[in-house]
């Protein structure tokens, strides 16, 4: 006698607009997280890294990095969201709207907020709002993502297409919640690495983060497991030998703290992830291949009431297997690069 | 001028029945090796995952994963008992007694209680019941194990053969006693990934757990040095290259780990490790393998006194490189189907 | 638009005697790196494993691995000084002066205390004086460290040479600062895994530590992004493929810290490393070479004042692919024997 008490996942035909799902599994993040995960992609932002420098400055302690909490929110998503899903599309309108520190419990709940079928009758994409909460039921991180999902049955109908209304940036007044009152004039740039503060980037500027990092099975694994993301291609070399590409696929968010780190040189003080505006995963990372990144200062923005920290929009650009002197992004024809595995659009909190 | 003050380890003749061993070294354990448990195998039961969670059904915090104890508990044992020992033959009785929280230290003793020289006059059995205490000198984990040792002098005399009776199962009245009272009207199933609980499943059901993991060398290494376990084939390619096998060899306890991490796909309201009743390592794992798990419901138990929890007796299959579907166990001739590494009796407690 | 506020390290002729250089990034060392040091290592001294042991004894808590502290202090050193070195040449007089417990902040200082140009007009000798200090201010570790570093300008004159007279070892009155006084009568040897204390070894006495420990590139990696440590040789295999040895060197500190802790297989005991007196990495390491060591007893020392502890100077041999039961050393030719990977000159504290 055999049962189905295993997850199938959800297909396209089992969403519905304003559908709730509330995720398994709540998180305890502890200093245990944040040592793995400055081993396994190296930040060195002052105020993460020292809980006496992030004192010094205002804060009750070293906060977690903003991304460990991205990743551990996305990850209670996929059992019930892209374990069907063929593409992960994009991301929208991520918030970071409070500090989180060692201790805290992240729980994540979904709100799908768009489905359109594609033409083929196979598959359709789910646009979902997901919210990570802390265990007093704070919200610490929201984001809009959406992705295709295979149909489990094409002969179910269609359902009417909602697309919702995305912002293409996040707003300046949204960006300075996760951040306290910091005394700047305490903010030490020997510590942090950097003289740069806000009023020392242009818009326009390019940086090349210049250290390239190359990734092995293990490590991508283990930061995979460590967010309890458990999608399958990211783990499983027995079917993955036999499949697309011949190998394991790496977590995406892999990708995008490895170019946050990386760019440490070049933005040194710019300690805070405050949104990401928009992202696109643009080609996939295997183990082996090393990923350089580089910056554009995109915009800068004042943040309203905040004479501490300011803004800057950048565009975070990751890159395998080249160097990034020359900027590698679009070619004429409008595609991107050979080589650019990740563009995305973010809003940086540094100090003034 | 060269001296021994190096560990040669214990060979058959070194043991005899009533023999305590205290063993080296003191462990503490954090929520440093609780991050790196769960970044190593990727556990999701929510009990272990979130002190929210914990507290709201009657813990003071989450506590440790049952195998993380096993494993320190046992790592310790290694350089004593199967520093010579050619195989590891069997576990039984194994009991886990109170529960175990970051910031406990743990110790091991271990007491022969059988010897059996073989009949070949060059190796022999030894069983010994060892039994893992806190800071406090109380017990939180016991079990027996058995392992064939070789003699160091072949033409030492034969010890009487003292073989224990062992239980085929742990008693039910011995399963709750690491797992406070808790309140199952609080236990939320959305958060723990299943509606399904004691009641739910029944004797003969099997289930396949559907997702596979490859195994890296850094991995198992990291794994099993976290568990100060000095067994040589694990860690040296360079004598292990020349070997049985000639690769190193994964510790059994990585096998049961991820196949116990793979079960919370259709057990994943089980969130005790109650008992190991009876164990065996069938076949060796290797980096690169892929782990799949199947489990089989044997019985279901009611725990004397407990109205919140109930006891599932199961049989945990861990299988290399073939996934489940078809519950891969045993041949016709009754030896193992090809592909099964680990036969696991255990018993879970899980809310009713 | 591009700019430059990326660190381009510093070169020969960027530095002057008597600079002054405070290095980024302040790091708060938690019960998060230590499982994350012990996953990597597999140290089994009893006073940095266990919180009750070390209570027991007299320390508050367990401290932190002396490695851990040394890595991290000399991983922020990197970016300023030895990013455009060719060759780290060599280190004295490192001095352990006050335990390190989690939740301590390091950061570290240096002074440059020599210089020397090489005849050929092309690189110098850079001498540092590092020091870590704890959030306190406090002093925890300072060594001295001379590396080969490229001048930017061939052109650019010659400094006025300075050689600093260094030590050749470090005094016995400076040995015991960072151990709290113990009692002895306490310190169980069957819970530290050896009876052997100060009086148990002689001078000229060779210890063979048996062990090996195959090195991943996953597992070096990761140790050294937790130290923070940028050296760039360690983690680009796109650039290092192409390099001087075709593939990423490791990090001379993975090396002591595995020859350290396969030494606690006959130097159980001598929980505490009191000094560096001089270190030299003889030859690389690479991902998939077998570390062994072997110990000499080149001294002991009283401590002036302390009843409970002694001094072992030892010198720590680790060897690649080769096992050290012969203690592979020098050659007749007075050059270090093939294999050899580090020379290193320590002092040992150890109950007496």
């Amino acid at each position: 006698m055999s049962t189905t008490k295993t997850n199938p996942g959800n297909y396209f035909e089992d969403f519905h607009v304003g559908q709730i799902i509330r995720h398994a599994t709540p998180r305890t993040l502890t200093v245990g997280d944040a040592a793995l995960y400055m081993g396994l992609y190296g930040p060195r932002f002052a105020v993460q890294s020292s809980d006496a420098f992030a004192r010094t400055i205002g804060y009750p302690s070293a906060p977690l990095d903003d991304l460990l909490v991205f990743h551990t929110v996305f990850g209670k998503t996929v059992p019930d969201i892209s374990l069907n899903a063929i593409a992960n599309l994009g991301y929208a309108d991520c918030r970071f709207e409070k500090p989180v520190y060692p201790g805290a419990t992240l729980s994540t709940v979904s709100e799908v907020i768009g489905l359109k079928e594609n033409s083929n009758g196979k598959t359709g994409t789910v646009y979902v709002r997901s919210t990570g909460a802390d265990e007093k039921g704070e919200t610490v991180l929201s984001y809009t993502r959406w992705v295709m999902v295979r149909k489990k049955d094409e002969a179910s109908p269609a359902p009417e297409a909602v697309v919702p209304a995305l912002p293409e940036i996040v707003a300046p007044e949204a960006l300075a919640a996760a951040v306290p009152a910091i005394d700047v004039s305490r903010f030490d740039t020997n510590l942090s690495g950097s003289p740069f503060r806000w009023g020392d980037y242009e818009v326009g500027e390019k940086i090349d983060h210049v250290d390239g990092m190359t990734v092995e099975e293990a490590e991508h694994q283990i930061a995979t497991r460590l967010y309890q993301n458990t999608a399958k291609v990211h783990f499983n070399q027995h079917t993955e030998g036999q499949g697309r590409f011949g190998r394991r696929l790496i977590y995406g968010g892999v990708v995008i703290s490895l170019a946050r780190a990386l760019s440490f040189n070049g933005l040194n003080n710019a300690f805070h992830l405050a949104a990401i505006n928009a992202g696109r995963h643009v080609a996939p990372l295997f183990a082996g291949d090393t990923v350089y990144a580089w910056s554009e200062v995109l915009d800068k923005a004042e943040l309203p009431g905040r004479s501490d920290i300011g803004a800057l929009r950048t565009r975070l650009v990751a890159v395998k297997n080249r160097a990034c002197a020359d900027f590698p992004f679009k070619t004429a024809e409008g595609g991107y690069e050979e080589g650019v595995i990740l563009d995305l659009d973010v809003w940086l909190a540094i100090p003034k």
